[in-house]
């Protein structure tokens, strides 16, 4: 699994979701410009243990980069209609984050309007902090796929039990 | 649904929090003692504008409030078996998260050992953010249940649209 951060803004932020890249074994690519430098101490003390676990690859232009992509790509939008839940990921998925204050720029909306998602919040609220967006949707990817890191380990090391879920094979059959 | 952090330590963290509970109309109990004040000014720059709609209980005895409680409650640990995925949440659940540094103290474990859930990682890893565990906790239990916060209010107000999933159905068909 991938996560795509457009230009974030925050350290903490990124730092956070560095640790959770590191605690899933996903990759990690930042769109520049960042908001902040990757060797700075406020990102340091936000992710530093994790940040040499994680795959990081740092690029200018995200539309570029996703022509030359062959892997299935969502945006994540609090503007978009479709949950998050309705989307079907491969371990080849990769979800894609706008930064804290302006979220994604339109002229993706307008030419990938069926990849956008959103997570559902009470209609009253504002939107979710970044590092739980970024949580939020990687977890419900990885239960799709029954948590599949582990369960390869799992046979060698047995660190996590994870059983196969009754809800699994109902959703089998449903389809 | 309702989220219990056991003796926070990290200001930061729980100001995510609340702010994930303001975005799911979710309540907040807080087992003392914390370790901020909920009104420092550190507090205040994570949570404040979120402080004000979300329901916030604090408490001191954690296993007295649970004695008292007629509602099913889940601990998330990471040194716990069961995925929080297999757990069927309804709207009245609560989930309770340990602190940063400590997690939670065995007393509970060795109570209510059936009530330990936890949130896979690769077994190489390291835990998880706080305020990214609750998010991904919450996040499920609100995907069983259809995010009915925004359901009941799309008719009326059409800000969010939650589409029945062909996936619940299935499930529906599984039991």
């Amino acid at each position: 699994m991938k996560i795509i951060l457009f230009c974030p803004e925050i350290p903490q932020n990124t730092g956070n979701i560095v640790r959770t890249c590191a605690a899933t074994h996903s990759e990690l690519i930042l769109v520049r410009p960042l908001g902040f430098s990757t060797s700075s101490r406020m990102l340091k003390r936000s992710g530093l243990d994790y940040w040499k676990n994680v795959p990081i690859l740092e690029i200018d232009h995200l539309e570029e980069y996703l022509d030359q992509s062959s892997y299935p790509f969502y945006f994540f939008s609090s503007k978009a209609h479709i949950p998050y839940t309705d989307v079907r990921y491969t371990e080849k998925s990769q979800l894609i984050f706008g930064n804290e204050t302006s979220g994604l720029p339109p002229c993706f909306f307008e030419r990938w309007p069926d990849r956008f998602v959103t997570i559902p919040i009470h209609p009253n609220a504002r939107c979710l902090n970044l590092s739980n967006a970024v949580a939020i949707g990687l977890y419900e990817a990885l239960r799709q796929r029954q948590f599949d890191f582990s369960l390869e380990e799992d046979r060698n090391n047995n660190p996590i039990m994870v059983t196969e879920r009754a809800e699994t094979k109902a959703e089998a059959q449903g389809r």
